[in-house]
């Protein structure tokens, strides 16, 4: 019997970037949360604590930094892809990295009608994401966004279902269903025009999550996973984690009113978790697991 | 020497509300949080125990419910002080009442170039606030928002400070300035038409913000506020909180490469909190102190 | 009819400090959070922007991280004591000072049955606050703790309350009461064992928590600031906010169970929120109002 | 070319469940966040939208609170089989149940000098947690804990590392090392005496971190994680996450001074994540892959 280091990487979390591009007085900003993470050759790091082949995670942070300036930034998927591959390029210990970036989005303030040069306010709440993993010669890259707040009310039901000896809930056929979409979305080939990728498939969760008379979240976010892969033919699979953000209708008989689905109260916990996959049958294969 | 009972107040904190209009197949909705506190009569409750004149804060949960369906919400000004008023009217020991609103904001989904009936996307970050203090007789409206994030990429100086030996902070004439803005500003009068008066209050914010000229974020916050009061004659005084987000321009020398303000580290904390109100000279008073 | 400056105040916020006392090979650390905010003559860095009297924000933080290492930093009321009075006294332009701490325990690793010299683990919940307040010649010390959370399994009623039309709540002579406790005390003099005065404080409130019979939350929070006055003569007066962490025994007569309140669900949203004051008849005023 | 449903499963997420033993006036109390999650065939749910085979997670919430009435909580590792074992034999249509568990702790409060019977405060800042996966037949316990935050005021140092010409950060043999531990440790069997495991692992990683000269953190990890498979034979295999909260000695060269490593500032963002696995090399398999 014996003890061995399993799998293992590191990296520098979180690097907050803003970059500003003021190659004309009307500025243009791209607000950025960088993470990198390596793996490769680290076991001495762990077991003798050699550091001889580890890259410092401050060195990491620079790197993003002059990054950002040298080779400017770009659509998020880019400038991932630049940095996982000059860490797998140019660093001799490291096997595979992964760079996770998430951008906040501004829009320009409007003065007199017309958007400002140089102000901008915050949109959101919902923040768009890219997970891009690099190997030697090969990349994958799985794009998403969360946060991306929903609501319908009407439109939703939840009938016919299981019932054992600890149910109690009682079906219904008309209710409201809000939830906080997490999504991610891989792509299946590398030449891609992510800002419009990114636009096209926001706008189809959007309109599938309208338009779908649902019968549970679970149909909802399938039809939702099922049209971006009908619609987006760069994307191969597409996973959904949801919320279920219940909204009790409150019981107002005890004073005399009718509530026919007017007054809710929105809970916080516990909520229902629903999570699925839409998937090609012919998809390339995902990249390398990322286990720990 | 004796001990005393001192000020005082209780409540139902955080009913987060969702009232749906479906007078039509349009459907309308409000998302509300909204907390009461009640001030009165109640010394008997905390030195003796005795309950007999406190109204259960489970109570104070239920009116929001029961009023939300029976007179509708409205604006939220005008939903607080129907809160606010029926507690000090109809409750006898209650002298003062006040009530506290967030509104999340939502807008219609869109699809096929048009909003959707009963579906909706959460916008933001920022929320809309309003807290009204009701007496006898008598109240005062103090609405707001919070969260609204902006940043000027250039246009923003800080030079000509006082120093001492402990100063080490070059001056500058452009950099950038970011804040997370908390803003309140109270009524004059109770006739008010609230939606328009909060919208045209944040784009006021928003264009003085971006067309001045900053020598600190001090200035920012007085051109802000004594522009809302210029405009908006319903707007007796106005308070403007405002963390200055410090964003450092990040030396890339170490690397050969130069950054004219191109490539930032936006940090967390420390940070730089300035106050400033401002107000009319002929503003009618305040309402009750909120001393506890 | 004018529009003039109001109250204002300017700082930095969040100052985090860790402070190492390595004179001898068996360390002392203090985890501390530092604020600092100014009043005084600071009308034209607002109105026409000229900062010739504004003590950067950046030179108080240098000021916090230079006074850590000349002056140490021993209990964290003396430290912002000392801060204060240096703002106020050696900066021209300032009136008043605030300065607030919040403190973070830590205690040695327990290494075979010893604690450790120079290795230790956060403990907690709970924070120790001070804010202190001083002007030229007068200082007030307010401290406290918060996220100080404590339930009751039993020994807790709410009965014999106040109805009206929306009151459902059944009345009930056995519940569970936990709270999240915010105390603040105002000291009456500045002579003090800090680091005893806390502890003990922080004693008398659990025990008295403990051992009242609640009628309601609100007399459990009499009985604590009462109990502090009693014991402790340097505390003038003493302001309790307490969250009611509702927790709800469970309906498990669907399933064929009893529930003699063994099973709750512990809520988050909406909460009671209770704030009450003890202050002794002849205490010294409080300092000046932080009004803005 | 087709879609396809993918991995998905569905469950109801943080059951905040108080559990009060009073069989005698000494109570016990467990403060437990309990959420479920559910595999199988609930392709139609998604595919069709017939709910047929799908059991409400307002049942598993019910679920939850009703075992914790009738089976006790016990160790949550317990628990979390109970449910899981149920979900998977009593529920047709379900193939695999993970259930999380975390569990808060409190303490007695100290009333002259003994601990009280029915009056606790919440300890911490740390968490246990317990993950269980239940197949038909079959099981796997996967334990930890989290905010476990640890600090070295000396005994770290960082050195010798790979340099590249983005690289700038100096060596140093002597700073301060501090983390927030999450750790989740993989049993072997399912025998265990549970809470004894816990605590000794616990005990066993603070150790490890106190007596680690340690020559970056993956060192420490490493030594950590091998540490408690040398001492706990049940253990199989034991994961560490690990956020490096750097604390930068602060200059202070400006103001006269010199800081030996006395003073200095903890930061937030960007901050190191090193990751690490100790694995026996006869360890039996883990268990089913959890990937959506």
């Amino acid at each position: 019997m014996g003890i061995v280091l399993g799998p293992n990487r590191y990296g520098k979390a979180e690097n907050r970037l803003l970059r500003v591009y003021r190659d004309t007085p009307r500025h243009e900003i791209r607000d950025l949360n960088v993470s990198t993470s390596l793996r490769g050759d680290f076991a001495d790091a762990h077991v003798t604590g050699d550091q001889a082949k580890v890259l410092p995670t401050d060195t990491q942070k620079n790197t993003v930094f002059a990054f950002a300036k040298e080779r400017r930034v770009g659509q998020i998927e880019e400038f991932a892809l630049t940095l996982g591959r000059h860490f797998v390029d140019d660093i001799e210990p490291v096997d595979l990295a992964r760079v996770d970036i998430e951008e906040f989005a501004w829009e320009r303030i409007e003065v007199d009608g017309r958007g400002h040069d140089h102000s901008f306010v915050r949109t959101g709440p919902e923040v768009r994401t890219t997970a891009v993993t690099v190997e030697s010669g090969a990349a994958w890259v799985v794009s998403g966004l969360k946060d991306l707040t929903v609501l319908k009310s009407t439109g939703s039901e939840f009938s016919g279902f299981l019932t054992d000896r600890y149910t109690t809930l009682p079906e219904t056929w008309d209710r409201v269903l809000a939830t906080s979409l997490e999504v991610q979305w891989r792509y299946g080939r590398l030449v891609v025009d992510w800002a419009v990728s990114y636009a096209s498939v926001r706008a189809i969760l959007l309109s599938r999550f309208a338009t779908t008379r649902s019968m549970a979240l679970q149909q909802s976010l399938w039809e939702m996973g099922r049209g971006v892969l009908e619609e987006r033919p760069e994307v191969a699979e597409i996973r959904l984690s949801a919320p279920n953000r219940h909204h009790i209708a409150v019981d107002l008989t005890a004073f005399g009113l009718e509530n026919p689905n007017e007054v809710f109260h929105a809970t916080d916990r516990p909520y229902g978790v629903i999570r699925a996959t839409a998937v090609r049958d012919d998809a390339p294969p995902a990249g390398p697991a990322w286990d720990v």
